[in-house]
């Protein structure tokens, strides 16, 4: 009999084609191609397991997407066997062997999603896929003022839409800047995990402060609330990326940090 | 009668779903979108003369178009009700009243090309609309090494695919440079015009050097041949951007400079 091992890939997608990150019954998933080009390769049955479930039209630098296998490969040969039989919009960057027990959703991580803005008089249509766009002239010193109400440990009930099947709606957020750089703006938030459209929604309501509909103050009434409706609206899927996600070191396993 | 006027457009556009700038007679061009949408809009038969003939494929963030009109509307508010009629891959970003004889191509003007690569292992699906992807590492000083030969005016005619009908392949650059940030190489190239395929030409030939496949002083014999064999192979249009025209002020006309 084979030895089974766990494999934890490191994917990048543009997810403007696609219905999200999980499987579903109607329409294409970065997870259902990731099962289908493994299960071609390994000839097994593969499901794997995603270390963000990212929303329908949201891009991923460094998701990870780990199964068990017994096909024998040397783990860092499979993205090339991968890549050819995945469409060029996802592709396998890393491929590392990882302990039996590691589960990416269950093992303590920090995640950064990046949100990106054009703000300019007219869209620009080689950024169109990867940034939202607003003409709406965005104030960063006051979207960088509301922002830091949100660093910390907190209860982010305000910041989850419907449909979260979270247990708990708090969550910390250890870094969340704002940054400008000729017509495009970067939010940047690294957190213990989010919850449903929780980042999109933070942009939506920065940028409801950066548009002055919002006093920067208000957002710790925002945050206080508790309740999704006094945040802003959730910002478009396209805007969002998924940049980093890195694992505590822990005894007994030999997980890796920053795998992207 | 109504006046007729001279109008400029600055064109953005992602090149990725057209035949390229000009007119075909089979498959979509950005120039024939314009011209549509124009011609919509004012109900006379528009058609724009281009500042640059972009290739299939090849993408810009300020091309002209120039067209003359009786329609009365401001000419700054064109460039709403025109994007309101194009596709979401084309946006114009600014329009102005010229002088009457001001011909986008005939008069002197200056262009910048960026020629963008990906040199990483694994491509990056969220930038590969808009680069070059290729694993094979690159050496970004001999790369600037063999461009410092191309610099000033010199025959280009190696530089130069079949097909031209340009009078002369004399042409001037004013400036070249190869920028490393990152696994990103920007290669920026500005010049007084540039032949059929030139800035590909260049890229490809520049990546021959820094792949160690061609000498960086061999440039200096590849220039001299006079001979599109000599030079590099043709870089894939998709890593081509248009980044900006300058035109050079002349008296008895309006003529602006940098119009993006």
């Amino acid at each position: 009999m084979e030895a089974r091992r766990r494999i934890c890939l490191t994917v990048a997608y543009d997810g403007t084609a696609y219905c999200g990150w999980q499987v579903q019954k109607n329409g294409n998933t970065i997870e259902s191609e990731l099962n289908r080009a493994l299960s071609e390769l390994t000839g097994e049955k593969i499901q794997v397991i995603g270390a963000s479930r990212t929303d329908a039209g949201v891009h991923g630098l460094c998701n990870l997407a780990v199964f068990d296998t017994c096909f024998r490969i040397p783990a860092e040969k499979l993205p090339y066997a991968l890549n050819q039989r995945l469409p060029e919009d996802i592709r396998v960057r890393e491929s590392k062997e990882v302990a039996p027990d590691f589960h990416p959703r269950r093992c303590r991580s920090r995640k950064t999603y990046e949100y990106h803005i054009l703000n300019a008089p007219f869209s620009n249509p080689v950024k169109r896929l990867y940034s939202y766009f607003t003409y709406a002239p965005l104030d960063v010193e006051k979207m960088r003022q509301a922002a830091a109400y949100l660093v910390g440990e907190h209860d982010f009930a305000s910041f989850c839409s419907a449909g979260s099947q979270a247990e708990t709606t708090v969550r910390t957020i250890y870094d969340l800047t704002v940054e400008k750089s000729g017509d495009e703006i970067v939010i940047r938030v690294t957190g213990s995990g989010f919850l449903y459209n929780m980042v999109r929604i933070i942009a939506g309501t920065l940028m409801e402060a950066g548009r002055g509909r919002m006093a920067s103050e208000k957002m710790e009434e925002v945050l206080a609330a508790g309740n999704r409706t006094a945040a802003g609206p959730t910002a478009p899927a396209c805007g969002l990326i998924l940049t980093e996600i890195c694992y505590e070191r822990q005894e007994n396993s030999d997980f890796f940090t920053n795998p992207a």
